[in-house]
């Protein structure tokens, strides 16, 4: 992987988005909680945004793909059956004397752990550190009122099996036909012991995810390189610049055992960050349905009628991060710039028009001649249709800029000529090309503009 | 609480929501997950709908509430200031032979439970039954890699808490001055006892709540009667009938020692169950922001500008379960009914247009003569708009009844007259009228009616 050619923008993102209410620390007043963050007023809109555009592209504008929405808390059996009991571990270090716990790979760690030499970073004492040892990164609790080791459950680590075991629900429910595929958005949960970089590892995280079932005798490749085609096309749409976009290739090393390819979407967040994965396309042959099938003990075979044929159809997995593409489309978005003729520059959000959490700002230029009665009255009336913000404190050409730096793809101006003849001027943010049009026109001019 | 006069639906709603895929009991192939359920591709559009109606009615339509979508894993000391550690708990009762717990109202238990008289109900060993003990029905889990006290964090069990502790993230960010409130939609958590009654009491489940922060020497009694009168209109307005909704009023028993009054709007689901709560509407009072001042630390303190005063706002609270919403709704929707001139009855989801999972069958009449084709085009024509479900399968009677009992508010049909002239009829679910209209013009009419 080679260094990104994009500057670093996360220390100043972070602070953006927490004083203009895009992401809060959780739990902030008591210290916050480790990786865990909140969706503030525009925050929760653009992730909404971002998180509709998956729904409607892959449930609502298709026939072959039905939607799901499983819960988080999943018999336990099913994380046998995925390997994740087994298999989704990190290796850590215990100190016998303090009982602190350490990352096997802690660059604090001075020696060689479960020999004498080895040096408690935390303690200090010689030859206490154990030999690494496999941790678990699902959450556990427990379902009833007894806890002991039959009421344990798991947070879900990821939303995939809730569609795997619902496999025959959804398809005889809805008499859907091989190939066909289910969709889900929602929470999993990771115990990750070195979460990170904002928004982008986190140990609560929202996922969209597709598994899309073929058959095993048919054109299963073909159908992995057309997800592959339609994942990427999706975030290029959103507006992520194609030089910041990549696939990924899994190495023999990196592919699972079971899978027969798999190919990562990369996103360049720029500076040390660089090309981080936020979308997996993999290949999962029949995996999973078969070692639900043998974990518990029901049939999970599609029943071919035309060609009267039982099989346990193959895997073709999309998995996107929502919050990794919400932090995509920040970063992706976010610039500073000078204006001609002005000594202050300005902050972009330079987000695809349909993302934005705010469509339009409407202002009075100035609090008097009526003005601000007018916008006032703008505002609510195109609230109707979509999300707009009514401002009338401070400089227009501040009020111009609040509105950049959130994102907000048209400012609405309420000025004298308004009060003569009815016309207001629209500002672009991108362009600062500004129109006058009738203000009984301005709706239906930025919702086309929204369409396109 | 008088029984209800309405019959009682609920065993014939589970096996429908089953078989047409809107709900599937939790990991069922393995027995299922104690009274947590899956949402089937009928179900997630059913709730979505229901979600976004209310989002759209206490968020975007509005400039006085904003967003929020703050984490299920919060910092634990937000339960010690909410009361939970302390006091969200049940009274249970331990056999110190068998080990097995039991509700304290048992009705197996005989004897008094702590004396020697009282006896097991599992085991049978007579003096071994504790006194009762209060237990906590919060899920705890323990973040990073030591599982010990420090290390506790909850599964939330309500998603108020992240707003109050957001309050001035929010307040600050968005320069909204009270009154105004805060709205979230999220996942809860409560380790029932005794769960049950299909989605309307459930271990995981999905709140839309939203507080409103008032001057507490201002309007606020006012602010509450708004929210109440608010509220309600929001229920009959999804198509409850108003014969099953009411106010519940909190009686001084009832009452948190902190509320200042407590409204809950309750809907009759039926049979034994009856008149159950669905949404309360709570004047907190100062109590929820003041216990977090004084746990955290932090002042949570609004400053009214023009006025020179800070002061901790009063919170009206409206708490909305969107499964219960979801489940009221296919309660108040389901009947059976005969139909003129038919051997056979029909079922059907009589649910709001704007709710329905589907908004329109398309029906090629009979499989051939282009009808499957014409049929096939229209069908993707209109998905671009809304969701329909195109069926060429069985006699046209049974894709009707198919339609309506899955709650479809509208059936084309195209037939041999469509081959000659371009019409094609459209069948109303509930008048059983069909009227005939030009094809191009069916996607602008059902779109129309969708808004009414």
């Amino acid at each position: 992987m080679s260094p990104s050619t994009y500057p670093d923008v996360m220390d100043k993102l972070v602070s953006l988005c927490k004083r203009r209410g895009f992401i809060f620390q959780s739990s902030e007043i008591y210290g916050g909680t480790g990786s865990v963050w909140d969706y503030g007023p525009l925050g929760v809109e653009l992730k909404r945004n971002i998180k509709d555009r998956w729904w409607n592209a892959m449930v609502r504008a298709r026939d072959d793909i039905e939607g799901l929405d499983a819960a988080i808390l999943m018999h336990p059996r099913v994380w046998e059956a995925s390997g994740h009991v087994a298999g989704f571990t990190d290796p850590l270090i215990d100190c016998r004397n303090c009982k602190k716990r350490f990352r096997a790979d802690d660059p604090k760690i001075k020696g060689t752990p479960g020999t004498p030499d080895a040096q408690c970073p935390a303690c200090g004492m010689k030859g206490t550190l154990s030999e690494p040892r496999m941790f678990n990164l699902m959450f556990k609790t427990f379902m009833g009122p007894v806890e002991d080791s039959a009421a344990v459950v798991y947070l879900r680590p990821e939303t995939a099996q809730g569609i795997y075991v619902n496999f025959l629900n959804v398809q005889q429910s809805t008499r859907q036909k091989v190939p066909f595929g289910i969709a889900q958005i929602g929470k999993a949960f990771r115990n990750e012991i070195t979460p990170g970089n904002f928004i982008f590892r986190t140990r609560e995280f929202e996922q969209m995810e597709m598994q899309f079932f073929v058959d095993p005798e048919g054109d299963h490749m073909q159908w992995f390189e057309y997800w592959k085609a339609q994942r990427m096309a999706w975030h290029r749409a959103l507006g992520l610049a194609e030089s910041r976009l990549l696939f990924h290739q899994h190495t023999k090393e990196e592919l699972a055992h079971y899978a027969r390819a798999a190919f990562d979407i990369q996103f360049d967040f720029g500076g040390t960050l660089g090309f981080q994965e936020i979308e997996g396309v993999h290949h999962r042959g029949d995996f999973d349905l078969s070692r639900h099938q043998e974990y518990s003990g029901k049939k999970l075979e599609y029943f071919d009628q035309p060609n009267n044929r039982r099989y346990v159809p193959f895997v073709v997995e999309t998995s996107v991060g929502a919050d990794r593409t919400t932090l995509a489309v920040l970063v992706n978005g976010y610039r500073e710039e000078s204006v001609e003729g002005e000594a202050e520059g300005r902050t972009v959000l330079g987000i695809h028009p349909s993302l934005a959490p705010i469509k339009a700002g409407v202002f009075p230029l100035v609090k008097k001649d009526g003005m601000p009665e007018f916008a006032e009255k703008l505002s609510a009336e195109l609230r109707k249709s979509f999300p707009v913000f009514y401002d009338e404190s401070g400089a227009i050409g501040r009020r111009y800029r609040r509105q950049d730096e959130v994102g907000t793809p048209f400012c609405i101006t309420v000025d004298g000529q308004t009060m003569e003849d009815g016309t207001v001027t629209v500002r672009d943010r991108d362009t600062l090309a500004q129109e006058r049009v009738a203000a009984d026109r301005v709706g239906g001019i930025i919702a086309e503009r929204l369409q396109a």
